[in-house]
């Protein structure tokens, strides 16, 4: 369970199927876990981009009739994790512009380090800002790039932004994907059976449109789709990888592949590897579903400790505006989670968490496990402390709301309530993500900021 | 009855008033006969600007929680009529920018003949577009303006459009009307009651939230707003007045004062010189509602015949996608409109209406007249003959569909089933809006095009 | 303008025709003035009736793929004006019950006045009550009828009751239309263009769907509508008219029929009366649009003073919960109306409407009617004053809140700050409705009650 | 994975809580599983009963404003599995009705055998009957019993039916609970933090709103909850248990006490049965999620058999209305379901699902873990084969399309396309939920029906 560091945004696109924005929008359901607050698709016709983007969940966006508008053999599209109040959506995406050579519209995952400066720049030389969006940024540099032609102009822009960005690009006749040179978010290409092509932030959303797993786009290549011709790649960057090690614990959905690796097999790794750093002697082995479940079953595989579903979750879950009366106490997690008490009751209970960054959360878990009548409660976070915001496309507490930053796991245990905690260390996490070289990046629990 | 021509929007804006985007909610309401299908307020709290805009009614689109995120004392608005099919609402205005003054939101109703032009010249420039509405230009020019302050660069700007436009511009600190020379579309001033202003493309807004009228603004002034000064008026263009005709004929609420004169009265004038242009023996006048009755109780005094509200509208109207049975004709018009049948009976009757389009809805209210008894149907339309389509604001069918540019009266009379049928004249109508000199456009009557 | 007075609601009933309820759909979308808060639909298909019934306006519960589901040749709808404020929706109709002879719907219009004792004694014999509508009471009638055919248990159960009832019943094979011996609410019959028949409380669904306007439904009448035959007439009552005669003042919409008469004509009628009772000096003569219109033409007309349209009623009027500012005065009214100011300014302004109910509209109207410039208001009223509760079938507000039964005219007048007020007195009402014997309910007017 | 057999209601009643109904809405939040077509709450602030029901899941059926109107300290609530396919909700509860003593409100989880005779006999004797709940037979039993108080009401009418009842009825200043003597569907009874008590179908109610479980309400006995002192219990009927079996196996919420036992543990105990009775050699155990999580977490501990979680479930789940293109396969579950391959590929798979009851969502989730690459497949399953229709409160497919009613296991194992299969016999089912004595209804695995 974690309210508290989000994933900012999922990126689709589709090459060369004659009905490429239901294939885009059956995809971005399947990455909705990744942004639930705005959808988009673009698609072009070959002459004429098309776009829908509103606020919502995929499923509320589209109908029938407005995918039917979507027309065309390409589709690019977006879901949004998004902290904005209001209603102006001037922030939902794919961001559609004209400029001097036709229309494009453009998808992105991640976070640009210097768009305040890329910006400012920007709008020095008169460029306007209609949105709030560091993807904006993008499209400027593409139309002001003194390039005649497309791919030189992306070429261009992109060796002009830095930080965190897998993109999709649509113009009437190619899609273009690229990632950054670290590759922090991921970006997979995968074939369709008739032929056509899918990229994707996660593959979960292969799976469902029926497409095969290709590779993933590699740091710092560009992939140009172009109708009759297999994709061309251009290394645009000497590729340096430093993968969101967070993709692993927490936000990609456990059968995706990323990064090279299944996600599912990565997380239980880590819960074997916890057992081995910090093993405890207990009754039990449960997760905080849904993030903790893999970690857990490796946790007790490794140390035979049995693995128990402890804690339910309740599915009907949506935001009540009822407030509750004076004796429900916790009711906000009480609604979500539930204990097994019959499988609790007088054990000793290994509880497992994919992390922890206020604490609040973990607090009202191990209050509630010890209502239950857990004799003991050891919490296992199968991560290290979270120390450090992430400016890499996550959307993280700041510093001071990081409860990691503030207090030692001494001082975390006694103020979540637990009878002991402790963290996978970061060698440990290596580790079990089979990291030969430094690959990752680590810096929500380092603070080693790479670029 | 008119679903052919329309008012394509409206703006207001408030300077001066803690409550801003309050009163500018109320006058949009006000001004909702302009545009049904998209609202959107932009406020000024003196540091930022914030906007709100969506598809639908101004009382759908915001609510108290939303009005209050609109703080400051300033503010601007828009509704907006769009033939527009999906659900982007990119077109919705107010437009918003960051550029390198700051942030500027920006309000219009009109239509700027030379968009295109522009737009492709600030495209070469690499500007890019991210709407379809010819609004965006006027930011970008301000943007790319040399000047350095806001003044001479919307002085800059508006030099470099031509057409028709209304416009209001939001900074943090100052709002600006502005018209252009011919004064197509109206803009008024008025004085609300606590020492702010408003202005408002139709004085009916001003009553509703308690301003005085003061005058309108005039066609080539810019008007500047500014805390703690009288708005300082800036004669940007010679004025040639060349006001839309039409707003008297249909688009302006009766209750408005437009271009110096009472919308009714002038109504009510052409209602009377149709009476002398064209008099025909009757029982009764009745109106087609609700554009019709001033015209209609114009013509009965002058003619001495009797008004009659002979046709009745429905207030329930809403789509509905059912189909009707076999057995109902002309549904879409029954569902409006009914006839008073006990008046109706045996009369030989003149009935008014402001103008005829495409003519179809003519005959089945002609129809629908003789299946309730008239024994005679006149019809009386108070403008002459729409033959051309408007390029200064107004949503017209192509020339093919506009039944006077392709038949002669004593066709369309036959096409629409009458008895007889008759227009008011061009010169009629000019004396019925007291035009002392050529001060109005009447390009959609007579294809003289001033632009 | 009425916000106090309303018509309980209203019934339809189609026999005969393939798609039944299509046809109860669109008369009840021309029915919809007659009540706002609930709709329904129940048609029968031979075998099992099927019954829709919703919350909100015609055209928001009904779509294509629900009227599907109301399959069948019979159908009987109702419009609903409700008081009650929750969501329970245990109070729309059509009732619908299963009792011994099968399957049975209801619509009712009207009021019985010895509900209580009825449903206090269906109660001691056992019978449960679902609902607070008076109409349930009938379906236990004929229930608890010993009777063993329908029809006589219809005569049964009708004898029971007392009080203002226009009823229509759907059985699997037949439908019933009933009016109580009064004929206190309209009821008219129809023929359909292809055979089959429709009943309906005004005339104005008739035009809708095509139907012929056959006669009404006679007081003390039921009709019965069985396949393959005429419909046939028994007469449960000796006919003792007394029409309500406010259907003419202010309910039926104005193309209806009611009573045997236009009741625009009957409208413009009472205007001329009042111009013979009740002249003033005056420049023009106004309506409270809509209710007050034809009154205002047939005052014009009779006392020669020129008919204006000198308030708007505005369409696009919704429920806002918006709280005006500290300057906006009487928000409510003007949010509705507006004064057309110039024809008002200096002027001496005859003001028409149907009625004063609690005087504070009134109030508000003659007060912007002043800020516009009047220099006198004159209210003319065209009908006596309100001065009792109905207990019909019309929601009045109780006696004290009647301005018109704790005030003289003349405090009235006062009151409502008009320059002088004249009611229409009960003989010159009758006068322009034709009554040549006593045949109309006046009980709002004298407090003479019937039943 | 179950689409095939549903609960068909939840009851709760709060008895003695200033706040009643908002303790009733969090408990229908909790009890949401069990019924997500409509929702209802009643309560009695002492002289009057309040309700509200309507479509939809409990947390959109209310809001603040409507809790507030359901004033008083004790209330009732139901939610309701429904199949019924319009939107007449005549068929909502609690049933409410006002008869001889005044105001009842009904709330049922269960079916009656006896309905259509005991209806049959009540419309014989002129009841009339507005919705087709067979809970409305007990109002009119109530209503017609010739008993003059309320409790020998209830006991006499309760008498007269027959089949599955946990029944919650509210008047005005007392709540009754009763179950039917053979105790089918659950009903258990808490106490409230500040003295105040509840009922409800799972306790997984009580601990959402902070109540101790106290016992389950009896099989035959009627609770009567009155102010100012203890619930006072009559043993209506001699106990004679036949609890529903598939409240384990696959009902009731895992967190939930049903029947004296834990619903987890059980399931689990299940799991750990199945792995004696049917052994098979394999490499992983995963569950058919979320149903099959407990058994199969029970099957690995006794197997030995390494537990994953091999298919993961989507919470993104929604209705869509969009066909899937011609080469996704078995979207419906792949939008539901997916596979974690990498788990999966090579592996000789054992899934363990609750139960099988049409079989198709079998054969795609089998194909699914071939196409995902498992060398073998073998299905176990929780519990006895479905043959039979439940008619006690269960919503199940017609014998003719329950599977294992028309194929032996082997043409099931066929028909699913798995390696091989094998059900939980009755004995070993018996075993894992500890029944001593027969006091389990197995009706639906057996055949034999009790009533």
């Amino acid at each position: 369970m974690k309210e508290n560091m989000n994933e900012k945004c999922a990126v689709v696109g589709i090459f060369g199927h004659e009905e490429a924005s239901k294939l885009a929008y059956f995809s971005l359901h399947a990455l909705q876990h990744r942004g639930q607050e705005a959808a988009g698709i673009s698609s072009s016709d070959g002459k004429k981009l098309h776009t829908i983007k509103k606020r919502g969940l995929v499923m509320r966006v589209f109908d029938e009739a407005k995918l039917k508008t979507l027309s065309g053999s390409s589709a690019i599209g977006h879901t949004r994790y998004s902290t904005a109040g209001d209603d102006s959506i001037l922030d939902a995406q794919p961001v559609f512009a004209r400029y001097d050579l036709g229309e494009m519209a453009i998808v992105h995952n991640g976070n640009l380090t210097n768009a305040e400066e890329v910006r400012a720049r920007l709008i020095k030389r008169g460029a306007i800002f209609q949105t709030f969006m560091d993807t904006e940024n993008l499209i400027h540099l593409i139309a002001k790039s003194e390039e005649t032609q497309l791919t030189p102009r992306i070429l261009d822009a992109v060796k002009k932004i830095e930080g965190a960005f897998s993109l999709v690009f649509l113009s009437r006749t190619k899609m273009f994907a690229m990632r950054d040179r670290f590759g922090f978010r991921p970006l997979s290409l995968g074939r369709l059976p008739n032929g056509g092509y899918i990229v994707a932030s996660e593959t979960c959303a292969f799976d469902l449109v029926g497409a095969k797993f290709v590779r993933d786009v590699e740091p710092g290549e560009l992939l140009i789709f172009k109708e009759g011709r297999e994709p061309k790649s251009i290394k645009v960057f000497e590729p340096t990888p430093k993968h969101c090690i967070f993709e692993y614990v927490y936000f990609a959905r456990p059968d995706s592949q990323v990064f090279g690796q299944s996600v599912y097999k990565t997380r239980k790794d880590m819960g074997k590897e916890l057992a081995h750093v910090a093993p405890v002697e207990a009754d039990i082995v449960i997760p905080v579903p849904d993030g903790g479940v893999p970690s857990a079953i490796g946790y007790s595989q490794e140390s035979g400790i049995p693995y128990e579903m402890g804690i339910m979750r309740n599915h009907y879950i949506g935001r009540t505006f009822i407030e509750p009366t004076q004796e429900m106490r916790d009711l906000k997690v009480k609604m979500k989670l539930s204990p097994m008490t019959d499988i609790i009751k007088g054990k000793r209970v290994i509880v497992i968490d994919d992390s922890i960054v206020r604490g609040t959360t973990s607090r009202r878990i191990i209050r509630m496990l010890k209502e239950a009548g857990a004799s003991e409660v050891h919490m296992r976070v199968s991560s290290p402390p979270t120390t450090d915001p992430c400016f890499y496309g996550v959307d993280t507490p700041s510093k001071e709301n990081l409860i990691a930053a503030n207090m030692t796991t001494e001082q975390i245990c006694e103020y979540i309530e637990a009878d002991s905690l402790a963290y996978l260390d970061e060698a440990a996490l290596l580790r079990s993500v089979n990291a030969k070289e430094d690959k990752y990046c680590t810096a929500c629990f380092t603070g080693k900021y790479i670029v």
